[in-house]
């Protein structure tokens, strides 16, 4: 469908971070945190990753509101032994948390040439690949990893055991390429099934199984108790294990069944924990180099001759890339569903509403 | 099939040890040497990854013979920077070369908290698993990432460009409990594939797609040109091609279709390239504590409730922990094919082939 029959319009990002930066400082944040915030939230949206952007100011308001979330946050190194540093987040917006812990990742991997960060007590901190980019920008090789609520089955089981715990590797190279896979280790990122039910689609087999453990097609077969599915079967689910080993074990923090639900844990904080690498290419080969050989792969790659009906092959990040392009000119679509409720948030903030920049048609 | 009606025998464990052990001091390798290459490639059988056990073998010693692997390689650390090592192979037996790379690797991590490790000029070094478990078996969490010769399909495409470069992660635990995720970053290992044409069976679809890039449930459309499909589609072709940098380009060693392949490229060393990361758990969270929630959280994926007609849910690690324990035991089974391949072998180089130990039935 078109992204006017879906009731689609676009909005200048400028605008969008504007509006979600008034947004958060309506209900106490500070201004550089909100400003922040908005920008990573909006810049999801930017790469055309909807499902971890602007769509989720409604529920960072809310649960600032209820002071599950806390908008002044002491935010503090509580462990720095050179290579290692383990960030303390005291419940803050998963923004404000991470800003400290990849500036402490990548000022540590440039000194030493290696730093492993480990986050606990924090909450949702929007895409894996906004803070993984910042490390590979620097000409570090980045790796980001979060933990989450449990919404995925282990392998044969069909109770909600893991989170959506995502891989994220970004690798140091000079424009246009940007290299950077951020992958979800199940079949699907929650947001997906929540679209398909908002359209009253039906969602592909084997993303997921209702609460018997059946596959269905069913979104409600999933929201009614069900689980997605890990990616690949029992290596998404030993990934998504690891992943939360990383991220919430290592980190002192909350692992599987105790994550909260940003949705549905509506009485206590999340407890979301990270864990962030950066290794500074340069210790091992010289960074031209690196992003030399780096640059001839991806186009070695993408010159393989394609299978029937492909058009055209790509490198992990040449979409969003590509969909940054776009919308940087011509703005982000918000759904209508999307602009309803962003114009429900505005009038109860007393805030303005932007106005989209295309022609209805 | 039983073993039986598949020809399979029992060996001693121990017998196959000293039989590759002599099989390759007999093509010049020295003794210690010999004994940690046969004791690595014993240990997948042990552990039930027969495709990467006692049935390489034959290829090790026949390109030991052709002087492809250097059978008194000169291995050594070309770059020490604290946390950051890189070893020249000389083409050595890949064991051989990641003795010396695992060795640093730990060295480093407890006295720095962190060590990466690149390799290039590596041969084939057996299971993953083998090389990260000497890390988390020291109480460090250890990765494990190798490159090989292009056998996997882009997503989209229909040529041979990536491999199925493995991730694996070890995770140190407490016995009964070892952690160990090794996973190849294709639908299935190309040993999978060569068994299936062996046995005159088809493969599944989904495996493998012909050289015009449609899929096949032949074996022979793979082996004719065609290519092994990514993981999960475009999640797998992405995690690949960054073990590839991470293993290849980052240790300045061959990547992609520069790789050898140690079965059809007999004119050449391979030159593949390894990477190791070791953690010092210790230094984030005190280890016990660490143990005891990865325990914790084992016991509880164990306990999920099953899909219909799930009999057991397993951690990773849990399979080849139980079939060490058969095989501890009751011996590793060989297929008739493979005890034919090293009677071959051992009649040639002139040394003993160890006796099975079961009674033929």
């Amino acid at each position: 469908m078109s992204e006017s029959a879906l009731g689609q319009r676009r909005f200048a990002p400028d605008r969008l971070i504007e509006f979600a930066s008034a947004a958060l400082m309506a209900v106490k944040v500070p201004e550089s945190d909100a400003q922040l915030t908005a920008e990573s939230l909006v810049s999801a949206n930017l790469r055309g990753v909807d499902t971890h952007g602007i769509t989720r100011l409604p529920i960072y308001v809310h649960r600032l509101q209820q002071g599950l979330v806390n908008a002044s946050p002491n935010v503090r190194v509580i462990s720095d032994k050179t290579t290692t540093v383990v960030i303390e987040g005291d419940a803050g917006l998963g923004q404000v948390v991470c800003d400290l812990a990849m500036t402490e990742t990548i000022n540590h991997a440039r000194e030493h040439g290696l730093c492993w960060t480990g986050v606990r007590n924090s909450t949702h901190n929007g895409t894996q690949a906004y803070w993984a980019l910042r490390g590979s920008r620097a000409g570090l090789l980045t790796f980001a990893f979060t933990n989450g609520e449990a919404i995925v089955a282990p392998w044969g089981g069909r109770e909600r055991f893991l989170s959506t715990n995502p891989v994220c590797v970004a690798v140091p190279t000079d424009p246009p390429d940007e290299l950077v896979l951020d992958m979800a280790t199940s079949q699907v990122a929650g947001g997906h099934i929540l679209l398909a039910k908002s359209q009253g689609e039906s969602i592909p087999e084997g993303w997921v199984i209702d609460k018997e453990g059946n596959s269905t097609t069913d979104p409600d077969g999933y929201f009614d108790g069900g689980s997605i599915l890990p990616l690949g079967g029992y290596k998404g689910a030993g990934l998504s294990l690891i992943v939360d080993v990383l991220a919430g074990i290592l980190s002192g923090g909350a692992s599987t069944v105790d994550v909260g639900s940003m949705y549905w844990d509506l009485d206590r904080p999340q407890d979301v924990g990270h864990a962030f690498l950066a290794i500074d290419v340069e210790r091992l080969i010289p960074l031209a180099t690196f992003k030399s050989r780096v640059a001839a792969t991806l186009a070695g790659m993408r010159a393989v001759d394609r299978r029937p009906g492909v058009d055209c092959i790509y490198a992990p990040g040449d979409i969003e890339r590509d969909a940054e392009n776009d919308r940087r000119s011509n703005g982000c679509p918000l759904t209508r569903d999307l602009i309803r409720d962003l114009g429900n948030l505005a009038e109860g903030l007393n805030v303005p509403m932007p106005k989209p920049i295309d022609t209805e048609r």
